[in-house]
């Protein structure tokens, strides 16, 4: 197997930093497996207004530098064939998609497990371009969370959380997006660990998600927010388009998840609904 | 390019015998392009149950004679790299997939063109078990339609209508699933001809969905009801999961399809809301 560099890197920086973090998140995990099943089943809602959340997946799409971009093989044309399709090759972590609890986290759920009620949530976006604008590392801190309650009232019960960094604009333009300085560092706004530890002892949220390439700013160097968040059995989705376009409260989110066997994540269609 | 001897029979019946359903499912494309936009964005619903209408994609994933197997390579384990992460190979059409415009049409809409608003529609499950029982080789005719709509009343504007004909239980069972003759022929259920013409001229229906392999039933010589239907630029589901526990009426459907670039179709994660 060829072991990209960066999985090398993470390694090491878990066994020395992330022990106590994938400690906490596995306490965690027996309670909170589709910890919003029941809520999200008695709840009712209604909706006018439909907002697609996902990037387009081509050969050039920006991607984790760890993984491949994708290949598309033609298998068949309508000229030559009178049908058209493809084979596609490409890593799990590809364009808007979720990281399964198991991407980090040996007993975590494979993204086929995910119930469906997990799915359909109402949905937060916090906004902090004007934190971004200032400093491309910049985090979700639990203050950005507590300033959406101000405004909008308390995170709904199974709710998930959108960062909109404004990073979105950046995707048509890979290096921008991933934005990987000289010495190799990423550079790019994520949910720090304290804002998901603060999630997971304070409110009921079932999902998070970033318009950039990580839940973990760039900079990270263990991946603290993915170890805390995903081992609790919670999802992640990364690459979200257009959430200038979606109201900040109000509006429920479908995540059209693939059911890959034993996947770590995959490429969603994520779609809101107010 | 390899060649599979299924493109090339059908490269030859289209010649022979599908010339004039393309010709007449081309002129239509004009009307058809997301014909329920504005439906869809002006209606409300509400729902208080989740029912997943997706199989699992795993390696034994039962496909079309023509396409090969999923094939999934481990890029990191948890135990070697602190992350999990899988590259996956597969075709478009696997598992439960949309079969976009473009499959069958030159002209017709990628699957990453496909707007939100024709992935969210309600929908009526037609129940055709008990003819598939006489003949595995039953289709949805007009008047199975008819039938349901004297119990339901007429399909909504901007509906789906999918085919329950039982053999998602064969699901399992990929020989079974397939169900390839000796001579080569396949034999499972699907939509007429006749039933998606009807479809097209008298009602607004977004999209068609089977539990089977194929929107066409497993002999068909030519495909005449996917050319038919898809280069009126509306969408197809083939392998539905679960149907019998969707309620026939009242309820709706999210496709979420994967935005592609330039597709013929994708695995889809299918979500009934009621």
């Amino acid at each position: 197997m060829c072991l990209p560099q960066t999985f090398a890197s993470v390694e090491k920086t878990i066994s020395r930093r992330g022990l106590f973090k994938l400690g906490a998140g596995a306490a965690a995990v027996a309670a909170a497996v589709a910890p919003n099943t029941t809520l999200a089943q008695q709840r009712r809602f209604s909706f006018a207004n439909v907002q697609d959340l996902t990037h387009v997946i081509g050969l050039d799409t920006p991607v984790y530098p760890a993984f491949s971009p994708p290949v598309y093989k033609t298998l068949a044309t309508i000229e030559e064939n009178g049908i058209y399709a493809n084979q596609l090759t490409l890593a799990e972590h590809t364009g808007t998609h979720m990281d399964a609890p198991a991407h980090f986290a040996a007993n975590g759920l494979y993204i086929d497990q995910i119930p469906a009620t997990s799915l359909i949530a109402p949905f937060a976006v916090l906004d902090i371009k004007a934190k971004v604008a200032r400093d491309v590392d910049a985090e979700v801190e639990p203050d950005d969370v507590l300033a959406w309650e101000r405004r909008y009232g308390r995170l709904p019960d199974g709710a998930a959380v959108f960062m909109n960094s404004g990073w979105g604009a950046r995707y048509a333009t890979p290096s921008a997006f991933v934005n990987q300085d000289s010495s190799g560092v990423l550079h790019f706004p994520g949910f720090s660990p304290e804002t998901v530890e603060f999630l997971l002892a304070e409110r009921n949220v079932v999902g998070i998600g970033v318009d950039t390439l990580s839940l973990d700013h760039g900079p990270s160097p263990d991946f603290a927010t993915h170890n805390t968040w995903l081992p609790t059995n919670r999802w992640g989705i990364e690459n979200l388009a257009n959430l200038d376009s979606a109201p900040p409260s109000g509006a429920f989110v479908f995540v059209g998840a693939p059911k890959f066997a034993g996947g770590s994540g995959g490429p969603c269609r994520i779609i809101a609904l107010y």
